[in-house]
C-alpha cells in the first residue's frame, strides 16, 4: 500500500506529488495528461511563458524527483475510488486496482465546450475559455463573451477594463438580469446582445467574426477575440459516493483542503475553492499535501524509511 | 488612491503583487523586508535551493514588472489602517499615508523565539523555527524539539520517521496528554523528558548539545538539532479594530481569503488557514489579489488603462 495516491496531472496534482516526494513519502501520481490545463491553454502565447512558469517548474521538479524510486508516475484514467478498511483502493482502466492509505483528488474542471461550426478549430486561435487568463491580451481590440454565468459577467467587467468594444451574447433576458449585469451593460463600451444565438465561429487562421441568429435572422458581428463561458464540469465521479459536493458536484473542502470523508483530500479546479489560476493551484495542490502527510502522521500511517511496507 | 494596497514582502505579499501588476492594476506593495522567512531561515542549506525556486521566481517576476510606472513599491512598516468611506488608508511610519480602495494584509506571523544563553547565536546552525521545512535534515542524527504545541507535537511525529532519535524537552506533564502525545511517546526512537527545561544552547560553529535543568539538577543532552516550537504570533495589529480574529488573533478568512470586512483580503500566515510553506503562502496570495480584483470589478473601483484616476 501506498502513502499517498494523487489522481490528477495538472498543476494541483503535480505540486502534491512534488510536496509528497520531497518528504519521502511512497506517493503514486496517475494522471491522463501531465501539466492539465496548463499543458493546451496556456501555451497560446509567448506572452504567457512567466505566468505558466511556477507551473513548468513543478514539472520539472516532479521528473528530477520522480526519478527516484520512491514515486511512481502511472499514466491512466481512474474509475473508482473505494474505502478500504485502512485507507483506498483506487480502480484504474488499465493498471488494475492501485492502493493507498490516503487520496488527493486534483482531476480539475473541464468547461463545457461551445458546440457550432468552427468553435473547436479556433480553440487558441482567437476563441478562448478563460477571461481571467487571457484578458490582457485583448487591449484595444472588439471582444465577444458567450455565456451568462457569474465568471461570464465577471469577465465582462474585466475586459471593460481594456478592450475596445465588449458584447455579451446572451441568449435570454431572464439571464442577464442581476445587479452586476445592470452595472455592466451601463458601461460604454459593452454591449449586451440579448435574445442573440450563436450559430457559428467564423475565420481561416484566426477567429474574424461570429455568427449569430436573433429572432430567425442571421448576421454576423466582427470581433477579434471571444471568450466562451458556458460553465465548468468537475471530474469528481470518482469519489461521487464518498465525499459531499455541491449543488454543481464540485467537492467540498475545509480550509485543510479535507473532504468530508477522512482520508481524502481534495485541489484544484474539482473543488469548491475559487482556483483557476496555476499558482492558486500549485498552493492548494501543496496544502492537500501538507494535510494528508499530517494525517498520516497523527494515525502513525505514514511509511518509514528505509523500511518495505507490507 | 491606488487600486490595491499589499502589506507584507512574503512570498504571500509578493505573489498577490505579481498577480495585481499582472492585471495591470495600480497596487502598492508596503514591505519591512522582501522575501519575508524565505529571506533567512530558508537560506540554510543549499539543499533548500530547489525549495524556494517557487519564492525566489515570484521576487523576480515581481522586480521585472516593477520596473514599469504603475507599481510601487514602499519600504516602511505599518501602523494602522483606517477605514475611509470608500476604501482605506494606510498610516506607514515613514511615509505618511498611502490611500488604497481594497487592501491585502500579508504580514506573516512571528514565532516566539527561544531566550537562553546560545540560541540565537546558534540559529541556522542547528537550531530552527520550521520542522516542516527542516526535517529532511535530520536522517539518523539525534533532534530535540523544544515546545509542546499541537504543531511542535506534530513535527516530533515527523521527525521520528528518519531521525535516530527525538527528545520532546516538556516543561510539565499536563502539557503532553493528549491522544496524538501518548501515541507518540510509545515511539521506539522517541523519548519525552517532561518536567525538563531548555538553560542554554551549547555549541561554537553548530548546535552540540542542550543544558537543561530538571529538579534544580543541570544536564546536558547531546542533539545534532534543536527544533523550537513555543507558538506563533500573527503581526495583525494593524487591523485589530477592523477585521475578525480567532483567539490567537490569527484574522480569520473565507475561502476567497477574504476577512470579515469588505475589501480587506488577507494571505499567508497571518490568516488563520494552514499556510508554513512557501508554495502555499504563493497560492493564497495570488487566490487573495484574485477575490481583491473581482471586488474591485464588482464594484466599478478598478482602476482603467490609460487613465488617470482621481
Amino acid at each position: 500500500m501506498h502513502d499517498l495516491i494523487i489522481i490528477g496531472g495538472g498543476p494541483a496534482g503535480l505540486s502534491a506529488a512534488a510536496y509528497a516526494l520531497g518528504k519521502e513519502l511512497d506517493a503514486a501520481l496517475i494522471y491522463e495528461r501531465l501539466g492539465g490545463k496548463v499543458g493546451w491553454s496556456q501555451s497560446l502565447a509567448a506572452v504567457e511563458a512567466e505566468r505558466q512558469l511556477p507551473g513548468n517548474e513543478v514539472v520539472r521538479l516532479l521528473q528530477l524527483r520522480t526519478a527516484g524510486e520512491r514515486g511512481r508516475m502511472i499514466q491512466d484514467r481512474v474509475d473508482l475510488v473505494q474505502p478500504l478498511e485502512i485507507g483506498f483502493r483506487v480502480v484504474t482502466r488499465q493498471h488494475g486496482t492501485i492502493d493507498g492509505a490516503v487520496v488527493i483528488v486534483a482531476t480539475g474542471a473541464s468547461p463545457l465546450q461551445l458546440k457550432v461550426p468552427g468553435a473547436q478549430r479556433l480553440v487558441d486561435h482567437g476563441l478562448g475559455y478563460s477571461i481571467r487568463t487571457y484578458a490582457h491580451l485583448v487591449h484595444g481590440k472588439r471582444v465577444a463573451v458567450v455565456g451568462t454565468t457569474p465568471r461570464a459577467l465577471r469577465g465582462v467587467a474585466e475586459l471593460a477594463r481594456v478592450a475596445a468594444r465588449v458584447f455579451l451574447i446572451a441568449p435570454s433576458a431572464e439571464s442577464v438580469q442581476t445587479r452586476t449585469a445592470n452595472a455592466l451593460r451601463r458601461r460604454p463600451n459593452v454591449e449586451f446582445l440579448v435574445g442573440y444565438d450563436v450559430a457559428a465561429v467564423l475565420g481561416d487562421d484566426r477567429l474574424t467574426a461570429l455568427r449569430l441568429e436573433h429572432n430567425g435572422r442571421a448576421l454576423e458581428l466582427a470581433v477579434e477575440h471571444t471568450f466562451v463561458d458556458l460553465g465548468l464540469v468537475p471530474n469528481s465521479t470518482m469519489v461521487h459516493d464518498l465525499v459531499k459536493r455541491d449543488s454543481r458536484d464540485f467537492i467540498e473542502i475545509d480550509r485543510f483542503n479535507a473532504t468530508s470523508a477522512p482520508g481524502i483530500f481534495a485541489a484544484g479546479d474539482v473543488t469548491n475553492a475559487p482556483v483557476e489560476q496555476v499558482l492558486v493551484a500549485v498552493g492548494d495542490g501543496a496544502r492537500a499535501a501538507m494535510s494528508a502527510y499530517d494525517y498520516l502522521l497523527a494515525w502513525g500511517l505514514a511509511s518509514t524509511l528505509g523500511q518495505e511496507r507490507a
